[in-house]
């Protein structure tokens, strides 16, 4: 196999220059910040989890997870998700604190081969978890928050797709029991948004006419409140119509929040995630093919930790948002850059103004000349270029005088 | 092999609590504001890089890479440092830009095996490079930025190590002429500080009285600008006097800076990273046996990606900084954070008040009752605890008018 060239990094991971980090950094701490506001406390975990509890624990296929063998012989992935680690950390460094915790994160995390696809193999998350409050105004506060923390990220038009495992789940129950194969089937089609080939697999499945009514017509259980009421309409499923109370009252905090403007509820959504039990939710920026956040219920995940307790999250796909937000630098011109430019005799006066702009927050260079002859710099519309890079200002000291 | 437990994570690596990451997280904006007022602009690079580009260009022996095997079977390493990362943008996405180039990062390390010394396998570091500048003007701005970097973190009383790979290398050559086994056995007391056993080789050693007593005499060269001088009489070697040389002007612009007093000549120090090719440094906090922050000279590495450079940098070790610096929650009393509780009739003027509050900056959090018992909160002398988390204020709504 051929080696590669010097300048070349793994597929699927990224640089990300100077002006891409200013942004994504804004972003992060904005995002943060609005989780601050509600009362989410930031932790960290590290890259590194043991296969055998935070890998084996997380949603992440196993394909998809990052390997390493540690010196012992243990296997070691790289974190692809941040929700079964921070479970693990709620089941011992936190077991003594009472619920509900409510806790924040930003971080990177790893899928493998995802590359081939044309997506990234380490991205940044930001995200939130509410461990040990079932009620649905805890589902309703992750919605809410997800839609203040992109508001915060600056998206400005997007919507919150909002789905409930349970109602999938009883209405296969009801229509196709025992039937996994057919089940899976029908299921991975609502995953990808396939309606032409969910259809496709309807027509040909063996059924009675009214069974294949009610799984074509959710296909249509898309909408506001609405769709509750015509939900409960379509199957006689007890699970079912469990789900369905559960989201009419969490649409009703909603409607307290005053967000329901950017809540559309859709029955056929399915979270991406094997240990979501409950309500989901996914949401959508306009002219993106992708999810920008998601998010749901996972009651089962604390006890895989020693400590059963109901939760509900979502995370902030960060690395796509920064492909949807504007760039801020466009607003202001100018670098806000300061270069002061001295002879060695001048070095003492020259340095000292440096230190005092930059306690002022000035952002300077401070470039020490040697030699009678200054070099050039080239006037350009919003400063001027020394060296390959933009400055606003220039000071000069040259042991005679100071020239700003 | 036993399967580790459900809380456990691999051994040398870290969760950071809230407490720990509020520190944490302000040490890094302080210090990557720091930076940007010198001119420097934050880049990041991905966690994974090749192991025949990156992972062999750094300076950590091969034994400590974390490796794994991509899905091509090309080896790929967790990044042990960020300066060949860095390097490698430079000579690739920057490859148009001009020197110098100022650059600054904030991000994870990692390092196999490091647990068995009770050190980290995964650490922060904060720190810049500046490339395209073989002055004595750039290594002083890196000691004086690492001055202001640690005083930005909060580390209170410290010192800084400057010595040069050039004298010992040049000292060495005129004494040790072509004896590698002999040198390397005393740098390696050097760079663990080992005097004693430095002394003891030097003993056993079959060399002339007035080399011995040479190698035996830099011990005694440590202190401010006259042990340049000191220097300068022991040795007659070109290549230790040009780096004495160096270090003499370095000091001039130290002066000039005004930061001498942080300042301490050392030139029995050897850097640790094997790319180090000038001078180099280490920061000591008071009381602490390791060091707080390194850097250093490295003129040949950017030739390894394509891009021949001088090149000088350093970078803080901000996960040890953590536990230098002073806890900051001692000074202000309370939990600043809000607690609203309401029943379901006024949930919408409850949940209008706790974004009014979020708007002004407060964290909130909103907790909705049903039933009608109020639960119970303790008081408490920083204000109250409800289910386990410390609220400064309490506002409650039921629905028959509001209770601050």
């Amino acid at each position: 196999m051929s080696k590669p060239k010097v300048f070349e990094k793994p597929t699927g991971v990224k640089d990300y220059l100077p002006h891409a980090v200013a942004k994504l950094r804004r972003i992060e701490r904005d995002v943060l910040e609005c989780m601050r506001r509600w009362g989410y406390e930031q932790i960290m975990t590290p890259t590194l989890e043991y296969y055998d509890t935070v890998g084996v624990a997380s949603a992440t296929s196993d394909q998809k997870l990052f390997k390493l063998l540690n010196h012992r012989g243990t296997t070691i992935v790289l974190r692809s998700d941040m929700t079964a680690p921070i479970a693990r950390v709620v089941g011992s460094l936190l077991k003594e604190q009472s619920f509900p915790l409510r806790l924040s994160y930003h971080g990177n995390v790893f899928r493998a081969f995802e590359e081939e696809a044309g997506r990234d193999a380490e991205f940044f998350q930001t995200g939130v978890e509410l461990v040990g409050d079932p009620s649905p105004e805890a589902d309703a506060e992750m919605i809410a928050l997800a839609i203040e923390s992109l508001k915060s990220a600056g998206v400005k038009s997007f919507k919150i797709a909002v789905g409930h495992v349970g109602f999938l789940n009883g209405l296969f129950e009801e229509t196709l029991l025992g039937r996994d194969a057919e089940q899976d089937a029908l299921k991975a089609c609502l995953l990808q948004r396939d309606h032409v080939g969910y259809r496709h697999i309807l027509r040909n499945l063996s059924v009675e006419d009214g069974s294949k009514r009610e799984l074509e017509d959710i296909l249509r259980l898309r909408g506001g409140q609405e769709v509750c009421e015509q939900a409960l309409q379509l199957s006689g499923n007890e699970e079912a119509h469990k789900a369905i109370r559960h989201l009419c009252e969490v649409w009703d905090v909603l409607e307290a929040y005053g967000v329901q403007e950017h809540v559309l509820i859709d029955l056929t959504m399915i979270g991406d995630f094997t240990y979501y039990t409950g309500m989901t939710f996914e949401g959508y920026a306009s002219n993106m093919g992708f999810p920008v956040c998601s998010g749901g219920r996972y009651d089962n995940l604390l006890a895989q930790f020693g400590r059963p307790a109901p939760a509900t999250g979502f995370a902030l796909k960060t690395t796509r948002i920064l492909e949807v937000v504007e760039d801020e630098a466009a607003s202001g011109k100018g670098s806000g850059k300061t270069l002061i430019m001295y002879t060695a005799a001048a070095r003492v006066r020259a340095l000292a103004e440096a230190a005092k702009l930059r306690t002022e927050g000035s952002a300077v260079v401070a470039a020490g000349v040697i030699g009678e002859e200054w070099p050039d710099t080239v006037k350009v519309e919003d400063g001027f270029v020394y060296q390959g890079t933009l400055f606003e200002h220039l000071i000069v000291f040259d042991g005679k005088g100071e020239r700003a």
